[in-house]
Order: structure tokens, then sequence, then C-alpha cells
């Protein structure tokens, strides 16, 4: 049995970088992907406060990655050893109710999987089901930097932010949270083009990045006049669209208290509480709230954006480790005000040279 | 000064048939009507009971009714003396902005007047502002009785609930509220074919009516088990489109508790306090939620479809009343349980023939 | 080697019952399909007529198909030996970048193959590629009659014709041709409410059949004022969707003549040349034009609205025919005016109850 | 009777510059503006060949303008004596059945009149009718210039083509013709973010300046091969959305060549005679085709990212002349290739600065 490096959830506030065999082909639809690039989610910082049930003892976390095909099943047709890949965050069947919906997150053999209910990407190796419908082709001189911000964080962004919101041309949108997917969510906000993106947030540095980033408008909420400040800055009016993405009652209720009639509220954060819907309020106000697990459906279309140079992807990325140093790495970003941390990219790979 | 018969509201609790001047042109867009037809809405007990702080002492009651344009403004183009006209409960200018996105519940001039902020059409006579777009034309032998069907009832039921639901062939559908609105949403949403349409109340009588309006399975939710009734209906799955047609807390909690993944949660009813919004189930579930004050821009295509023959809209009258016997016309819809009332017709003319 | 009965094209206007070896799997994605009911299509006699070049001498014909799986790849997961099962006439893999947009119909290793590049389901057993996704499941006291019309004839007036022209409640529309596709088209067009359904054609039989099931108004061509007479009937206006369901430059033109401002204009027939399209006229009409090969991504829906008995569509059907009497049924299908023939059934097996 | 400088055509190939009387209020909802900048269109060339029936000898043309309110009707309520505003080339009742759609250009009492049925803007003064309807508030610091590619142009370009094209991020789209409607279209097409813009015409001087307004492929046609090199840029699949701007049958064509299954074709050009529409090979691809006489209901939307700087509008514009150059004007607007013009601006009032 061949071992390999992985970073593995040891309960609740415990990780540790060991040494676990190599995974193997379990199924005929199966592939085995070497790690070259991999990062780190704000969902594995939730998973390490032990805040998804999901995943227990003795996971090797990660859903997000760059690598090369090593071996694949029978029946896996669209692959071969030795092809360079991108690995979605989301595995599908491609058959079920929901996969023929295009709802890929709630295929009933798969969804997020990865570094959840199964050994994920933080790692040397990773298996990945259904690999036709779950990897995508690289050219070889892809930027694996870039790629890995289609694993999750952009389709994030795109899917349950700009898309959910319906942002078109001219639209004023505030985006709550500057954290990596309200950034990623402002670049994909863009491909839709607004003639107002408002950044909330409570961190100046990220408010900074947001800015050139290309948010029109930054805003530090600490002092708790967001409220008042985004209603003066759309005389009045509101947005059009709100988009949530921190997870948190507080921000949700900022968001409606600042839409617009007619407006769209897009929650992006994940929720660990009911929160208070005023519908007292709202009940009369046209307005739409969208919930959603990203699909990654967009994912072929964000690569073409990202290959034709029209998608600035690699401004998420402030740090780069080696996978032997990810528990620092881990450190990092969950200091990420005093790290001024964005994305952390880990190479799987022994690092060749520093940005 | 010449007088007329009007409902007038006086403070909570206080209703009064009084002689009110009859109402003249104020602007020249104006048209005054005759009122031939009219009815009651359930917002009607809501300003009764003091729910509506826009409705004053002394105001008219009333946002639903068919009649003859008796005087027009210099500058009405459409309509003329001697016309048979439905009324809208909905004023709209026609050139603000939401006029031109079709908002028009949210015209800046206009919006729910009739028997709110202006005098209604609970009375002999009424003025229409921005007559051109307030009101529809009909044909001579139009049935009032149907069309008035269409002044508030219809348009909502239609456009909260069935519109705003994206109700679509083959969908499970369930409306939560068996009440007139209920059941016009009930008409409504038969428009689009959905396989299963699952009728939700407390009052078995109204679901009766609701079975024979077309509900495909009727579910008296006095039991607590709605949740798990409409589970086992649709094998687990629970339903593509939950309409709340209520306007309360538990009503709004059912809804979230038997949507499907990537369902849509309609709400029409009007609710006087925050609900809980469960962000912590819901966040990953692909869900949309709307609200919306009905901004009847469907009442042209629904006055089409009546005088075809294909809305059977008059099924949901069960009273008929003069004018002069309005207070018991009320008090019959304000105790709808033992009086097994749904809508109730308001002739303001004197009663011809029974029914 | 065991032998089969199968209808086999044998070049332009020659068809024969032969005996041809019973189909095995060849790839580990197939299932094999015991026949108990097929149908014959349109598209079967252009092939007849030689107009499909690319359906060649011994192929097998059909793609309608009910049956039972006989035997199943190691791949396939979602059917087994003695599934019965409703075949659909497109072949899509699942992970495609057209089948991931839901566009099974150009799917890079599918598409319409049954009875054209591949042995179809005029036979007693069939070969069906990719199984997982190219058929459904049915309960076994499920109609075999009814749900073959869910191979291809339902899918393609829905999709082709109701859906592309986004038919909807109260619209007007016209339906030029008759035959079983035009009747299709005609009850997936009522699952959107039109108000005016006015069915075209040349054959009074069929319009009489069509009056039966649902259109509102039926008009014989034959006498050239199609155009006057449709525009007579919308006050002037023409059409909110015109769907053409023939195939012929003829009848592409009556639709161009009928098109209200705004329309749309839904193509479901089979062209063998081009058109003339009067963008002298139409450039300033607004008009929307769509085309399209069935994909079939509607077959669950339609599957759901007959099973839940919403959907009347054996009353598609005129004759029925065992497998034995396969040529006589399709000289009765081409003879449609003198026989008044629709959609005729054959039975694989020996045929048991007669109509 | 007060008189102003306009330009009047005075049959095919004849206009002069005259001496006419100002133009005075005929309807309460009308207003007369001064004209301070306005603009030659494509079509004011097409009404010069004589192309264009409904306008006759005599005519004022020009459809497009800013200026500041002279006078207004009794019932105009949005605008006073002294606003600056943006003249539209729509006139639109805001009450008929069309506009209540939305489809401004088929309002029954109005669509596009100025310079065509009634007098236009090429002129000192124009009467405006529906003048709440068809002006637009500009702020005193608005840049004429730039504001006046809004009365026609963008909003074409952006109706017809980005929109009825429905592009979205991560398309390919080729835009055939590189006049100034194809630049717009160009423009406007940017807003959805295409991974690929080719762009298709004659004149090099022209497809630079489309190089320099973003496209990331220009190709001159006139060597035939068009369709090939489309279709390499494309890896043979073609474009997903092809937009004609030319109005020619050869222009059509190629775009039908070019198009992609699943694809859109959105007309843009004025066509004057039939096409010929392939549907022996479209039926079967899933195209969408769409023509449009531009609603100009993008307008307010185009004004406010003009207004914060995020369309460059201006770089459309090649030369100005004062009014009393008009006829200059319009023979370089004419001899636009050898002239390397694109917009031609028209001040109204004495020329002040150059360029």
């Amino acid at each position: 049995m061949r071992l390999m490096k992985a970073l593995v959830f040891r309960g609740p506030h415990k990780l540790a970088l060991e040494d676990r065999p190599r995974p193997t082909l379990l199924e005929a639809t199966d592939a085995i992907v070497r790690i070259t690039t991999t990062s780190i989610c704000g969902t594995d910082l939730h998973i390490l406060k032990g805040d998804v049930p999901s995943v227990t003892d003795g996971r090797i976390l990660g859903h997000e990655g760059v690598g090369m095909v090593e071996e694949v099943g029978a029946s896996v047709a669209g692959f071969h050893r030795g092809d360079k890949v991108l690995i979605s965050l989301i595995t599908s069947c491609g058959r079920c109710s929901f996969c023929r919906k295009a709802m890929y997150s709630h295929c009933r053999a798969g969804g997020w999987l990865l570094g959840n209910s199964i050994d994920g990407t933080q790692a040397e190796y990773v298996r990945i089901p259904f690999a036709d419908t779950g990897l995508y082709h690289l050219p070889t001189e892809a930027d694996d930097e870039a790629v890995v911000m289609l694993s999750c964080i952009l389709p994030t962004g795109l899917e349950c932010g700009a898309l959910n919101g319906q942002v078109k041309p001219g639209d004023s949108v505030a985006i709550v949270g500057a954290g990596p997917v309200g950034l990623a969510t402002l670049l994909a906000t863009q491909l839709y083009s607004p003639a107002q993106i408002i950044m909330i947030g409570h961190d100046d540095h990220r408010l900074e990045v947001a800015r050139a980033l290309g948010a029109t408008q930054v805003m530090n909420s600490s002092d708790g006049k967001a409220v008042e400040r985004v209603l003066a800055l759309t005389q009045g009016a509101g947005v059009d669209v709100a988009i949530e993405a921190v997870g948190l009652p507080e921000t949700f209720d900022l968001c409606q208290a600042i839409i617009a009639p007619g407006g769209h509220i897009a929650n992006v954060g994940v929720h660990g509480k009911a929160v208070a819907l005023h519908l007292e309020k709202l009940w009369a106000s046209n307005i739409t709230l969208t919930t959603r697990l990203v699909d990654a459906s967009t994912t072929p279309m964000l690569l073409g954006m990202v290959q034709a140079g029209r998608l600035a992807v690699k401004k998420l990325i402030s740090h780069r480790f080696a996978l032997s140093e990810i528990l620092q790495a881990y450190d990092t970003f969950a200091h990420a005000a005093q790290q001024h941390a964005l994305k952390v990219i880990i190479k799987a790979q022994p690092k060749a040279v520093a940005p």
C-alpha cells in the first residue's frame, strides 16, 4: 500500500497532516487525480469548528483542486491518464432527475461530497466519483492558481450571487460581506455590468481590495450606519440586488433594510440559525429571495472566460504554501484580518517558485 | 350637491351606510363611474379591524367594481360617458419608472388607492384617477358578477400566487389557505396545468369547494399533521410550489416545511408581523421566495379568458346583496365559516333578480 | 443466434418484415429491451420515400416504444431485467456540453439514433445505448398505448411547438397542420391555457378530431382564404403564436402572414428546402422564430401528467395492429386521409384484445 | 409666426435647409423642445434614397436629439420649461395594450413618428407628442454628445442586438456589419460579457474602430471567406449569437452559415426584400431568430450607465457640424468610407468649441 500526505480532520479544532493510503478506484466511473494545486475554503473553517456534522473524524478535507489524472475506471469515457484537469466541488451522476434539471448540487448520488462525506483534495491524491461529469479538461499551459478558483468560489459567487440575484446592466447592487466569497461575487457580478456595486464589510483591508476589484463604493458597516448610507447612495430607493455573503441574522437583516421594491435578495452565506423575515414590510414589496447550494453548472463558461483572459481571478489570492505547510496555511486563513489573507494556494508538489 | 349612498369606515369596528356627496372630477385624467356591482375583499375586513393605518375615519371603502362611465376629464382619451367598464384596484399613471416596468402597484402617483387613501367603490359613484389606465372596456352583455372578480381577487391569485410561484405543467402545488383569495389562486394555478394541487385549510366547507374547483387533494390542517401528509402525497419530495394565502407565521412555516429542493414559495397573504425564515435548512435548498402587491397587469388577459368562457370565476360567489343591505353583507362575509360565505356580490342598483 | 421479427428498410419505397438476429449488448451502458408496443411516425414515411439519407438499406426502423428490460450492461445503474420501460427517441450521454445544457438532441454521442443510424424499435427487441438516460421507468399497470405517445410525438408537440412558441394563458394560437404531430401540439398547447386555438389543415376528418381535442376554431385552408379568416377571427391583429407543423414553404408562409407584432412562430415541421422569410415586413415586427429537434427533456413531466390522468393522449390513436401486420399498418398510415388514420399502434406481442 | 432653420426632405435625393415655422403645441400632452444637439441616422440615408414611403415631401427629418424644454401642454406632468432633456426616437402613449407590454415601438398612437410621419429633430425646435413618456430628464452638466447617442443607436444595438440575441457571459458573438449601428451593438453586447466578439465588415477603418471598441477579432469579409474563418475561430462550432446589422440577403445568409446549434440570430438591419431562410438545415438546429423595431425601453438604464461613466458612447462620434452645415454633414455621412465617418454630431446652436 502506497502512502501519501493528507490533511485530516480529527474532530472540532483538530487538524493533522498525516500519512494516508493513496486512494484507489472503487467504481468504474471513478478517476484518481494527483493534486498539483488546492486551496482552503471558508467552509473548511466551519468544518474545523465542528459546525458541519456530516464531516466526521478521519476525513481528508478539501473540495478545490487542479491536478493530473493518474488512473480512470473502465467506464470513464472522457478522461485518460495524464490529462490535466480541474476538479469541481460538485459530484453529479448526470442522469438523476436533479441532474437532468442542472441542479447538480442535489444529485441523488452526488452533490457536495469531496471533503465532506468522502475524502477530499487537500492531499497528494484524490478519488473523483463520476469523473466524466466532475472533471474539466485543462490545456497543459493553464495557470493552476487561476483555474483552482473555479472549483468552488467563482461558481458560488456567480450562481448563488449574481445569477440568483438576476443582476443586469444598470443595476445597483450591494454585496454584504467582503470575504473571499464576497469578493468572488464581486467579480462575478461585473459580468452583468451593474452601474453601482456597493461592497459592505468590517475589514478595511478587504474593502480596499474590493475597490481594486471593481466595487464602485465600499462601506465599513462597523458604525451601524450602513442602511442610511446605502439609502443615501441610491437616492432613497434602495438597491436592486442585495447579496448576503456572510451567513448571519444581522447581515441578512441589512439586506432586507436596503432592498428596493421589485428587488432581489440573493443568499450566498451558510446560515446556522433561522433569521427574521420582515414580511410585515416586504409582503407588498415585490421582492424575490433566493437560496442555493452551488451547482457548478457555470464552471465550463467560467473556464472559457479565464482562458480568454477576461476574468481576473488571481486577484483573489493572497498567500501560497506547500502541502507540507498546510497547517500554517490554515492558521493564516483563520486569522484573515491580521494576515490580510484572501484565498490561499496550496501547492501539493514541492513549492517551486515563490510568488 | 347631489347625494349618494356609500359605505363609510368610521374607525375600528365601525361601518355606516351614509349619504355622501357624489364625487366630481378633480383632474383632467379622472373619470366618474356609476357603480353597478361591487364586492367585499378580505382586506376590507382587515381595515375594519383597524389593521390598515392608511385608511382613516370617513373613508368610503371598496376597491372592486363594475359600472358605467358617467363623466370623463378633458384628457381621458379611451373612455366616454355610457361606456361599461371594469374598475381595477390599482391606479397607475403609466409613465413613472415603476409603471414602465409594469410594477403598477408601486406607481409613484398611484398604487392601491381606492378605498384606502381615496374614496372607493362601495358606493353609487366613484372617482377613478388616471381613468385611461385604471378602467377596462366591457361589452354591454358582459356578466357583471363574473367580471367584478377581476378587479382584485383573480389578478392577486394569478400574479402573487401562480406567476410568482412559477407554476408549470406537471408541478405539484400546495395552496395554504382556502379563503376567497386561496380559491382564486386555485383557479389561476390551473392555467398552468400542474399535475397535483393540494389545498390546505381549516374549514371543511371551503375545502369541499376547493375540490369542486379543481384541487386534486384537500387537507384540513387542524390536526397538525399537514406536513407529514403532504410529504406522503409527494413521495417524500415535497411540493414544487407552496403558495401562502393566509398571512400568519404558522402558515408560512408550513410552506417552508413542505417545499422541495428547487421549489418556489409564493407569498400572497398580508402579514402583520415578521416570520422565521429557516435559512439554517433552506440556505442549500435552491429555493425562490417571492412577495408581491398585485399589479393587476394581467387583468386584460383574465378578461379575455372570462369572455372566452375559459375561467369559471363565478364559482367563487356565494351570496348577493343590494347596496342597501351592505352592512348585512359585511356581517355575512365576516362570519364566513358559519355562513359558508365566499365572495359576496353587492348590487349597487336595486337588486333585480335573486340568484 | 436467436432470431426476431423486425421491420427493415430496404431502400426507397421498400420495406420488409424479416427475421433478424436479436440485438446484444455492445457497450456497458447499453440495455436490451423486449418491445411490447411501438408505433409509426411521420418521419418513418419520410424515410420510406428516401428523404433521410442517414438511413441506409438494412436498417430496422422505429423510434417509439414501450417494453420490458431484458438485459443491461455492467454500468447501467438505474434499470434491471424485468423493468417495464418507456423508450425515448433521443439517446443522450448525459455528460457532453450539449447534454449539460439539456440539448439532448445534439448530444455528441447521441441524438436521434434509433431507427436512423442504429436499429430501431419496430422489432421484437432493441438495443438502447446509454440506457440510464434513454429509458424511463413505468409502473406495471401503465397503459402501453398511452405511454408510447411520449416516445416522440408529445415531446415534439410540446417542446418544438408549445414551449418554443412560448404559449401562455390568454394567447391566440394557430396550428398549421392537423396531422398527428399537429394534433399532439394541440394537446400540448392546452397545458398553457390559450384563449383561442385555431387549427388549420386540409383534411376535414382531422379537423373534426382537432375540434374534439380542444381546438376553438378549425379551418380548411384548401380555399386559399386562411389568412383573411384568421385575421377576421383575431380582429385584424393576427395570432400571438403560429406553429408550423407541416414542413412546406406555403405553410411557413401562412404563419408569417398571420403573426401579430410581438408574436412567436414555432417551426415543428421537417423542411426539405429553404423558405422565403419576409424580413422586408417582419424586420420591424418584434417576431421570434424558433426551430428545434425535440430534446425529449419534457418526457418525465409528460409521463407524470399521463399517469395523473391529466393528458388525454390516447385520443391520438386510430388503429391497432400486430407486429406481424406492420406492413399493413404502414399502408394504413401512408393513406391517412382515406383511412382516417392518426397514430397507429403496433403490438409487438400477439394482439391480445381488440380495442 | 416665428421661423426656424430645418432640414427638409424634398423627395428622393433632395434635401434642403429651409426656414420653417416654429412648431406649436397641438395636444395637451405635447412639449416643444429647442434642439441643442442632434445627429444623422443610417435610416435618414434610406429616407433620402426614397426607400421609406411613409416619409413625404416637406418632412423635417431627424429622430435623435438633446435640447431644452420650451413649452409644455396642459396635461404634461413631468416636464417644465427650462428642463434639459433627451428625446427618444419612439413616441408612446403609455396606455395602449402594446405600451402596457413595453412594446412602445408598436404603440397604437405612437411608434417611430419623429422625422417620419411628423416633423423631426434636425431643426431648431421640435414638437414632441406624449412628452411625459417621450422625454428623459438630463442634469444640466450632462454631455449632449454622449447622451444623444441614446436617442436611437444605443437602444437599437442593445434591444435588437444584444438583448434579442440573449448574449450572456462566455458567449461567442459575431456582429455582421461595422457601421454605426453595428458598433453601437458592439458596445451594448459587452454589457453581457461575451468571451469572444467577432466583428465582420467591409471597411478596414471601421474594423479598426471595432477593435478599439472591444471586438476580440475583426474580419474583412470581402474575400468571401468569412464563414470558414468564423468556424476556424470557434473550433468548428459556430457562434452562440449572430447579429445582422446590415439588412441584406447576403449578410443574413452569413449569419445562418455561422450559427451554432442552440444559437440566436438577432436581426438589427432594415431589410428591403425577403431573404432565404435555410430551414432545410436549420429546422433541427434549435435556433432562435428575432426581429425588432427598437422600443427604447432601455433608455433609462443606458442613461444611468452613461452618467455613471460606464459606457464609452462618445467613441462612436467622428465628426461635428453646426446646423447651418447640415447638408455637408449629410454628405460626409453618406460617404462614410472615404470620410472615415461614424456618427456625426449636429449642433443646432452656433458651434462653440471644435472637438
